[in-house]
This record gives structure tokens, C-alpha cells and sequence, in this order.
């Protein structure tokens, strides 16, 4: 149909599973991530680098990765808040690293406990330690520019500065930026104004991926906007894992289940296979009962006659 | 910004009551409508002019209706079935009237036990009976293709049939057409194809209204796609009133609460004070213990000094 192939990276196993209380069995997060890659998804986040008593959830992130390379074909990324982190990562064998860079100093301050100088500074030092390695075992380098559509604690951040901190991040030894809307304030005007800004400081190619949250349900309108506007790749969460309506602040990741249906209803090749992708969502259920699961494709099932790739397959 | 204003049509005293077993009391309808209204909400669809037998929960739609008319400003909408309901519409006090019909003959005979001929022909009763009153008492006349974006029994219906029938109903006498997406099967694309097809046999002017529901969680992503198609006016529900993602089939109305606060971010005027219309919600729940509310704005509050316009109020 003359689209791009779209790339969803499933983040529920870290982003999802960071921000619950009940911890996954490490096994479960294996079936899980086995299954999601079996229903065609081609890259999954599987966990992040961070030390195990500030994310129990996460402390099997090592493991996880090694068993997530064994999937053929699969993209295995992880989150590294630093060099320690990136090494780790490396060891491990992910193929894509990703280090956050809060475009709000307060937040970063408050989460990172770095300013912008020694977060860049940390880039720089896991670029050059990339550097060193043989091609073969050197993940991409991603920076993520966090709180980028806006920040709870100081509202709307500058151009300006995001203009600045996007090229220092390039600068610093980044292969590529995403653009993270971590509190849930973007709307489709706002996502179409950063993708532009950043690509205008940056380069088109150095931006293709965006990470959005459905908080205050406008993810996949958000979606739609950055779709339009040439953005490939899609973080996602199976049953918008994390996500927790029911508490003030909440901020669950848009619903791969619903994205993916999105896509391939407007007839975006995304390599997933939606029928068996909606029975992944067994996994998540069964492993974690405690947990609310979102998304409205599950439920409703899909349209009768669906054959994915719509009757109007084209967009404007 | 140079947008233009959007109408909000708030059908939910309609749509979403008629969706749920629970019957609201006319004295809570009419609290609802009185605060939505002054909240800002300048149209609202109050009822339909169906048999009580049918329908017990809109048997006071000419009571409402009367209440409404009282309202400064409000455009007070009615759903009519047939001639019968225009005249009851007329005799209330309606503002504007809406006549569906189903572009799937299959969900026409079944829903309403006429074929395409039948409601054609109620259309042009209607619109002879209108000719006949004096024009501050004549509504607007509105037809409604329902199911056309697809129907849960026939699938896709043609481009061929679609634009005949909409050439019908304006033909019969409709004054405007509305595209209703009545089993949650729209996609961007699909919107973007279905506005453009029905307006290219009616004419731009003839098509400003959609309605759409969240049954799959694209609801607000095909918002954006109508909204950049030009079309100006949007039905929503308050709390997405009707709408049981846990029932296979679950087809929601949009959520208003969501759909206002996005178009606010992206600096569109609905002349909806936003703060003001999340209060409504309390009177929803009060009075529908029992019914579920969707939407996220309402409880992840507004975002830190959100004005409303939006820092990046311009869209593409």
C-alpha cells in the first residue's frame, strides 16, 4: 500500500513491570516474551539495568536478556540509567541500549539524581565505551528524551532547551533519540511540534521512535499524529501493563493490542500476527491476577470480515 | 490559532442511556443536561422519540426536551424513528431532529424493520411535514448513516451503496448528514475514506458531523482523523456513558471528558470550560451507582499549567 513497515516495541515487560507492585516470576516473563515474539513482534524491551533494591521487578533483567537473544530474530533492548548499566546490558547481550535523558532538570534531579551535565556525561561514557567493542557485540545506542511533552513538576519545557539537549545527546555518541512522553501530556498538536522540533535540531533519520502513554486517553490519537508524521517505531505495552486509571496521576502505556489493530486496520505491515498476539494476553492475566489489564481490541474482538489490512487501507 | 470552533453534541441522555439497563430518573437527566450546559456544552441530544415499550429508559424524552428548550443557547437534539417521532419531536420543542438510517439493509430490517426504500420514504414524509411549519418551529433535519464504516452482520458495506444512499437522503430532504460509526468499526484511514466518499456525493457543506464510539480504543485517534478532515462537529458521552468493554461487542460512545480535553491541548475552541464539565461527572455516577464511567482525563486531572490552548496549539 506504499506504507513504511512499522516497528512496535513491546515495553511491557520493563516499562509495564517497573511501575507495578506485584513482581513477575522470572519464568513467566520468558513465556510471555516467548509468545509475544512467536505473534511476530520483533523487538521487546525486556527489563533495565538498575540496581535490583530499587527495581525487585527487574532484578532478573540480566537473565531475561539471555534467554530473549535465543529468539530468533528478535530486537532485545533494554533501559541503562548508566555506564555500569550499559556494561551490564552488553554482558548480557542486548542489541539495543536505551538511556533517558529527562528534558526537565527537576525530574531529573528528582529520578536520576543527575543534572543534565552528568547525564550527558554518562552518554559519553557509554559511547565510548560502544566504542571499544567489535561490531558484532555493540548494541544500538539509543537517548531518550524524557518529560519531552511536558513534566509534573515544571509544566511545559522550553524549545529552547530541548533543541539543545537533543543535540548534545547526538552529540555525546547517541545512534538515535526517542522521544518519551512519560506524564501522559502530549496531544496530537504537541506530538507533531516535537517530532519536528527534534528532527529540525537533530536530523530526520535520528528520530524514529516514540514512546506514549494513554493517561489522559489520547495515546493512540497520539499515535495517529506521529504516525503521519513519519515516526517508524511505537512503544507499547501488552494490556497497557502499569497503567492504573483508578489513581490520580496514572500512567499506563498505550495498549499494544489496540495499536496493533489500528495499524493493521489502516494497512500498516507491522510483521504481527493480531489473532495470536490477543491470546498473549493469557500470559499476563494468569501470571499476574492482581493486576488491571486495559485495552478495548481484546474485549470487543475484531470487526467481522477483518482481514488486516482494510477495505481503506490508505491513508491521506 | 485560525481553527475552526468545534460543536461538542453531547448524546449521552441519549446514546448512552438507551445502551444501559439502569432508567435515570427525569429529574437527574434534567440536572445533567442543566450542567453540561453551563459547563458549556452547546448541543445535547436529550432523548429519542421511540416507544416507551421500547425504550423505558427515553419514555420521558418530551419532558426532557420541553426542560432543554429552557436553556439558554442549547441546541436541543432528538432522535426520530419515523414520522410519528418528528411530529412528537416538533411538538416538544426539538432544535434539531436526526433520522437514521442503516447504510446495511441487513441492520436496517433488523434494528428498525425497514428496508432502505421504507426510511427513505419516512425521511421524505419528514421532510414534507417540516415544509409545512412555520420556520422558527421547523428543526434542523439531520439523516444519520449508520453502520458506515461497517456492520457486525454484513461486514463492509460499498462505496457504490454508501454514496447512493447518501444522495437519497439528502434527496428525501435531509438538511445535513451525519457519518455514525454505530459497531465500532472505523479506523483513521476509514474515516479519512468515508468523509471524503460522502461528501463527494453530497457536497462539503451537506457533512459536518460524526459519531463515533470507542468500542476498539481508537475512538479519539479517528476524532483526529475527522477533526483533520475538516469535520466540525463531534458526538461524545459524557463518562462514556453506554459503553461495557467487559460484554463482547461493547461499543461505547466516545468519552467527552477525553475528547475536550484534547481538543483544548491542541487549541481548538469548543467554548467548554473544562474544569466545569469534569464536575458533571459526579451527577453521572450519583445517580448510575451501578453503571460503569470510562474516560482517563477525569482522573488524571488536568496537566500542570494546562491553559487550555496549548503551548503547541497549532496543527499541522
Amino acid at each position: 500500500m506504499g506504507h513504511p513497515p512499522i516497528l512496535i516495541s513491546e515495553v511491557g515487560p520493563r516499562d509495564g513491570l517497573q511501575s507495578i507492585a506485584s513482581i513477575m516470576p522470572t519464568r513467566a516473563k520468558i513465556a510471555w516474551i516467548a509468545a509475544e515474539a512467536a505473534a511476530g513482534v520483533r523487538e521487546i524491551e525486556v527489563g533495565s539495568f538498575v540496581p535490583a533494591k530499587l527495581l525487585p521487578q527487574l532484578a532478573d533483567t540480566a537473565e531475561v536478556v539471555r534467554f530473549a537473544r535465543t529468539l530468533p530474530g528478535l530486537t532485545v533492548a533494554a533501559l541503562v540509567p548508566n555506564l555500569r548499566g550499559a556494561e551490564a546490558a552488553v554482558e548480557a547481550g542486548a542489541h539495543k541500549i536505551t538511556l533517558p535523558l529527562s528534558v526537565s532538570e527537576t525530574h531529573s534531579l528528582r529520578n536520576l539524581r543527575r543534572n543534565h551535565a552528568e547525564v550527558l556525561a554518562e552518554a559519553r561514557s557509554i559511547a565510548e565505551f560502544l566504542a571499544t567493542l567489535p561490531k558484532e557485540r555493540r548494541p544500538r545506542f539509543e537517548g531518550s528524551l524524557s518529560t519531552v511533552f511536558g513534566c509534573t513538576l515544571e509544566g511545559p519545557i522550553s524549545d529552547a532547551q530541548i533543541a539543545r539537549l537533543s543535540e548534545a545527546l547526538m552529540a555525546a555518541g547517541c545512534d538515535e533519540l526517542g522521544l518519551a512522553d512519560t506524564t501522559g501530556y502530549a496531544d496530537p498538536a504537541a506530538v507533531r511540534h516535537i517530532i519536528r522540533l527534534v528532527r529540525g535540531a537533530v536530523g530526520t533519520a535520528a528520530v524514529s521512535g516514540i514512546h506514549l502513554h494513554n493517561t489522559r486517553g489520547l495515546g493512540l490519537a497520539n499515535a495517529l499524529a506521529a504516525l503521519e508524521e513519519g515516526i517508524t517505531t511505537f512503544d507499547s505495552s501488552l494490556g497497557g501493563l502499569g497503567g492504573c486509571p483508578f489513581a490520580p496521576g496514572a500512567s499506563g502505556n498505550i495498549v499494544t493490542e489496540d495499536l496493533c489493530f489500528m495499524l493493521a486496520a489502516m494497512g500498516f505491515e507491522t510483521g504481527i500476527d493480531l489473532a495470536a498476539l490477543l491470546t498473549v494476553r493469557k500470559i499476563l492475566s494468569e501470571a499476574l491476577p492482581d493486576e488491571a489489564l486495559y485495552g478495548f481490541t481484546p474485549l470487543a474482538g475484531l470487526p467481522l470480515g477483518f482481514r488486516g489490512a482494510g477495505r481503506h487501507g490508505s491513508t491521506a
